[in-house]
């Protein structure tokens, strides 16, 4: 966690994105570290957890990181609450809450309280169109000799 | 949305990720695309709306994407709804439903019962430690005088 905060902090200092930090251990080593660049990137899902995810598995040359844990300097927003559950990760580790990002300045709480809502609630309109045309995708894909499955 | 289908189902053929394409849209132009890449790509992050979003940020050269929107061809999952928030997308057509995702073997609408609960019910266990020393990197944020928000 000591290095989670470092990378916050260092990222403040530098200009290059949000006061977040994130990395992910296995075994008692770093695997994987991140910090924010959604403004230096021009990327807005590269928050910490996504980049320490990613950089862990260009790592170790997989997409599951089970057997991993991830330290993150502030609770994981939802977008990285998913990423971390389609990397099979062991375990979170988190340090500030979801009330201190929104405490400055940050949408996590929100987005919470969103995702949360039905689709017709939400703030971001959606609307469902061309179902039974997409359906074929998901039928090549059950009968793909070649798929792998994640 | 023909476009995201087209991705989907070229996906499943090439063999390159799973059954998903997404595509980025303002003033009836397409400016990002994506497909899956999970497993082509080793990045548990690599889903259609994710890519289609890093690739409209990167051709637009912002992080904010207001003024567009996005076709998806399946319900997007939290972490990809996240994303969608934070890159300020004006609205979401999408195609297939998180149950006809299940159905394909894919843990969409697990992450939204997961996400919905607090984090003590959730399968993957969380613990915080270490908020007192992170907030420190929320106090230099909000004093930053070169930060940019997002």
């Amino acid at each position: 966690m000591d290095r989670a905060i470092e990378l916050a902090i260092a990222n403040v200092r530098s200009a290059r994105g949000g006061p977040f930090g994130a990395v992910v251990v296995r075994g008692g080593q770093v695997v994987g570290e991140g910090a924010n660049r959604v403004t230096a990137s021009n990327d807005p899902t590269a928050h910490a957890e996504v980049l320490a995810i990613r950089d862990a598995c260009a790592r170790l040359g997989t997409f599951v990181l089970s057997g991993c844990e991830i330290y993150t300097s502030c609770e994981p927003c939802p977008m990285c609450l998913g990423a971390i559950y389609w990397a099979r990760l062991d375990r979170i580790h988190f340090a500030c809450t979801q009330a201190d990002a929104r405490d400055a300045g940050f949408d996590d709480a929100f987005l919470y309280s969103e995702i949360r809502r039905d689709p017709a609630g939400r703030s971001i309109a959606s609307a469902s169109e061309g179902r039974e045309r997409a359906l074929a995708a998901f039928e090549e894909w059950k009968q793909s000799a070649s798929r792998i499955s994640y």
